[in-house]
């Protein structure tokens, strides 16, 4: 089995090798186990997902280990003190549910057979998230062995949630309760992946969001419109007018005041981006669109981590069926989303919105907003913090590389509500690759970036420790 | 009774005021018949309204009475031919049947128990259309009588249709059919109303409608907003910016060409328009809208009867439920209807809509128009034509008044096909009242209005005849 793996340049390196069979070995076990989140039936199943996460972190050395019901799914909490003075405290986040497998028939294999196939494992899980905290509990283990420690250089915590496929409906609320538990110098986000096999990354942004359901009401019923139509106002009309307004020709949101706290990239970061492959062709086929469109002046993967939007989810209002219904109808709707960046605030920015929509309502059409919640801040790592320099070093090291790029996610997570909870410098540690099938048919992991992970998790409690508590405040 | 009836003044009024009674009667036993359409378990009673009427006709003196089977509900055909060798031929279109009940709880009476309530007749169908139908069997004979002849000075025919109030579906079919059966040199349309008892009025115009479902295709499966959003075509904003492109800041049509056929209202016309009351707090209460809008610089009773309008009658794309679904729809879809006024083609703006269509859909979507049929040509009873002289005189008479205001209507019904395959003048001679409550429950008709309207009718065929075939063709 040794010849198949890169060569061993340093002790991390040899004991990541020396033991992957073992984290092989556990992964089968684990992925064994259905726990689909978002299926009340799979309840038993998440639960024994928990039970044998939790009883891995003990069998790794885990002093503490805990699960942590929800009003939901349980997650598991992990803690090992270091015993160092001067430790950082790292909180490494990852998910043990999965999403469902339908459709089913789509599926090569069973999705809870786990199948070697060459350099991959096949099962649901294996890269999204199961893989990933697997190669954690390897990394502590190396760390530990290359640095000749009992326990890590930083204090461990792993706060692993059971209903990331879900949504994460309990999670902030979890995180509240158990915040005292929960202090943190930096955090470790290990639910991403990276660019390629050869080509290390890191997400260093993701987007925030604000949606709103826009209700507009017009005649008190549907009106004939050949015996009304061009005299009174119409709801559906207005509501189209409301949707064409929110961008200019350059594809630029018109909404006064939205792009004031947008924290442009520099020019290194668009340098950077720009060195991320992006192939247009590929692009489309993905998204099976049949052109690119933006706002004007940023590139497709700026458009995507970088810009805010505006969005139309849905509209409607009217006559939708077949043939001919000749009404001014009553009422009509827009379901609009705003993705945020960094510096945007979903407080500052949806009272704006707000007076949007009210200046885009004409005279005789009342309207009334319902906001899906407050809204989810954005999330950014900024490249130049000392803890982005630790994870990079670590990732270069494991990976052979010089450098690594920086990516940004265009959707949202529960990294948000982390970082707004717990308020500390975070960074993403995640060896997921882009054709993954995480949430589709047979979904896969690359074992060599599993083992890679690894290592970049050891060097990575290495640096950290080296940088010590203040270091990484700075 | 003749106490309560106008003074008689001429031999027409005295005829018309001796033989009411039986008109009533008539008008009590047909509208005990309910003959709804719209109604497939109906058939049978629609049936045995053009029976009843057919019979009518007979009893009335017409030596023809055919019953025309059609696809759907029977038509009535009469004839009755004159034996003036000049006599122009005269064409009297109404319908027999009648519109549903519902909701039939708000009826305060029998909707077809046709009950007395002063000066007026309360049934389904006492103004729209047998009360109107019967006025012209009793006006025929005060025609006779008061010209002392034993035909009409007129030939008269009747096309009574059995399904106006399902949509006409098999109307233009029949007049295609029965052709040159129809032949004739005006077209009486009896189906409409008045401004007011003291206001006698003619509607001079109907608007005709293009109507078009745009389907709008951008990615082929719904995509994640975060994931993409921002960076390829959304259908939904797509169809928003469609609609929201029809229309320019003062509400007129930016369609290129829309406009350049309109006939526009004459002086004359904009003048006796004017004199139409209107009452906005009204309107508004009828339409149960907010505000009045639409093309500045025209009068509301000019949007709507002499101005071409863009109106959506239904939009739709995306999520349209509770709640948030973050997605770049696949598709997205406009229902538009447009109204048409003299002298707007629709072979000539379907093109033209279907170019603008094409110009505002951008890239990377798709999009496809399903037309409903060829489009319903506008109708228009132009002032100075010797027909509408003729009504004038014969409506003058019969109200005792010296002028009669032309109305518009905005919506669009079987009359443009008349007058497409007949090629004839139209005239429009109906004594509905605004408050009749047509395709309402509780409807009604005002007695004296069909003793005017027989009054009026018995006139009219003498200025028909007065004028002769060549001058009603001049």
């Amino acid at each position: 089995m040794r010849d198949s793996l890169p060569n061993v340049t340093n002790d991390v390196r040899a004991f990541v090798t020396d033991h992957s069979a073992e984290m092989l070995a556990d992964l089968d076990a684990w992925l064994r186990i259905p726990g689909i989140s978002s299926e009340p039936e799979r309840r038993d199943d998440v639960m024994r997902s928990a039970e044998w996460f939790a009883e891995a972190c003990r069998r790794t050395g885990f002093p503490t280990v805990e699960i942590w019901p929800t009003a939901g799914q349980p997650a598991v909490f992990a803690e090992w003190p270091s015993e160092n003075p001067d430790a950082p405290t790292v909180l490494v986040y990852g998910h043990h549910d999965v999403q469902p497998v339908d459709p089913i028939e789509l599926w090569h294999t069973d999705p809870f057979e786990p199948t070697i196939d060459g350099p991959l494992l096949r099962a649901r899980g294996a890269s999204d998230d199961k893989g990933q905290l697997l190669f954690h509990l390897l990394g502590v283990r190396a760390h530990l062995a290359s640095t000749g420690r009992a326990n890590p250089a930083v204090n461990l915590k792993f706060l692993i949630e059971g209903e990331e496929e879900a949504g994460s409906p309990n999670f902030e609320p979890l995180l509240a309760e158990r915040r005292p538990r929960l202090d943190c110098d930096v955090v470790v986000i290990t639910d991403t992946g990276m660019l390629g096999e050869d080509m290390p990354s890191s997400v260093t942004a993701m987007r925030g969001m604000l949606s709103v359901d826009v209700r507009l009401h017009g005649p008190d019923l549907d009106l004939h419109s050949g015996v009304f139509g061009g005299a009174v106002p119409n709801p559906a009309k207005a509501a189209a007018r409301l949707v064409a307004a929110l961008h200019d020709e350059n594809g630029r949101v018109r909404i006064p005041g939205f792009y004031d706290d947008v924290l442009e990239l520099t020019d290194r970061e668009r340098d950077l981006l720009a060195r991320v492959p992006f192939d247009e062709a590929e692009f489309l086929a993905t998204s099976k669109s049949r052109a690119l469109e933006g706002e004007a002046g940023y590139s497709t993967l700026e458009r995507l981590g970088a810009r805010p939007t505006a969005e139309v989810n849905g509209i409607g209002g009217g006559y939708q069926g077949e043939g001919t219904k000749t009404i001014v109808p009553s009422d009509a709707l827009a379901k609009l989303s705003f993705r945020l960046v960094a510096n945007q605030h979903p407080s500052v920015i949806k009272p704006a919105i707000e007076a949007f929509i009210a200046e885009h309502v004409p005279p005789g059409i009342t309207h009334r907003l319902r906001w899906e919640g407050e809204g989810v801040a954005p999330c950014l790592v900024p490249m130049d913090t000392p803890a982005y320099q630790a994870l990079s070093n670590a990732i270069c090291t494991a990976f052979d590389a010089e450098l690594i790029l920086p990516t940004r996610e265009g959707g949202s997570g529960p990294e948000a509500a982390i970082q707004k909870v717990l308020g500390a410098p975070m960074v993403f540690l995640g060896v997921g690759l882009p054709d993954d099938q995480i949430h589709a048919p047979n979904e896969k992991v690359t074992l060599s970036m599993l083992y890679k992970g690894a290592e970049a998790a050891a060097h990575l409690w290495k640096e950290f420790a080296a940088l010590g508590r203040d270091g990484l405040k700075s």
